[in-house]
């Protein structure tokens, strides 16, 4: 009992998650798959030119309104020079990046710790093309979004590389931003006054 | 011609948007569209559990590697609690709401300024709604992405109701990131060593 206790306590986290509240939230939502409904949220303001700012702070999940953030986050979209800004933040489809790389990467390692795979190092560089005769409107057979956007992983984990591969197809497959992007989903614009 | 110039000073900036700057980058692009290419960049680490931090600096467009930023831009991903974090940051699919509110919010005022129309206030209200069943695997008939994203706008300007529905609808259908969000975009993981 005593040689397995250091033993059990190491296995209590893994990839930094903790597994017991990890399997009681695959549990709760297996049990009540209405605790898996979540809405997030955001608020902007346009402040000038390219540059505006969102707020985002509460969201619903798991049943109930969350409350354990204490301050809202602020970011602030920009646009360089070229293309009429001034930096005074990373452009939207830069922020989609970031959101993209986050998503997989945390969806990896939440699947990687629910199959008992550590995760030893993790990196990833994203490059997404367009073409901004889309954005103005100059040429409509150009789409205006991402034409493709590719993720080149530096992974290291203790598992083999098959083990891996299947790893990271079932977190591309799982990822919600990346689902996002690479299916088709319906966005509303409702104008209130 | 005294009486004119204050007139001509006002119309070269609208929305605080250079508009001979704006005309000069749609002249190119039509003149030589081999320069609306553009490449954006994200580089990511993985810190523990549920936090990550992207850098994001140089892009290529316009024709050349901008080198217009001193320096980095850095985000931290984290989750809530509920999501077994500690709220490091904001999460990924929240800064895909902060993308896609950004991203309405420039073609927006971007398409008002080239039709001469004054952006007067602009806000935003996103909610989007999604099933951790698919993040987890529960269930395979569950999308993991979004299921939808509704904007509340609340837009005052100087042109009539039907202008603004018009350049609404204009907007939504050439946003880079509402685009990448409505069509599916093609995302490919390459794992590098």
């Amino acid at each position: 009992m005593n040689a397995a206790q250091p033993m059990t306590q190491a296995m209590q986290r893994l990839n930094g998650l903790d597994l017991t509240a990890l399997v009681g939230t695959v549990e709760a939502v297996r049990n009540d798959p209405t605790l898996g409904r979540f809405e997030f949220r955001a608020r902007n303001r346009w402040i000038d030119g390219g540059e505006n700012r969102s707020t985002i702070r509460d969201f619903y999940g798991a049943g109930r309104e969350d409350d354990s953030r204490a301050q809202a986050f602020e970011f602030t979209n920009g646009e360089p020079p070229v293309l009429l800004g001034a930096n005074e933040g990373a452009n939207p489809v830069e922020y989609l990046l970031h959101a993209l790389a986050g998503c997989v990467t945390t969806t990896t390692v939440l699947h990687a710790a629910a199959r008992g795979i550590r995760i030893r190092r993790l990196a990833t560089e994203l490059v997404g093309t367009l073409d901004v005769q889309g954005l103005l409107g100059l040429d409509e057979s150009v789409s205006p979004g991402y034409r493709e956007i590719r993720i080149r992983m530096d992974i290291d984990a203790d598992c083999s590389d098959a083990e891996l591969d299947d790893l990271l197809g079932f977190a591309q497959r799982h990822s919600p931003v990346c689902t996002t992007v690479c299916r088709p989903v319906p966005v509303t614009i409702e104008r209130v006054t």
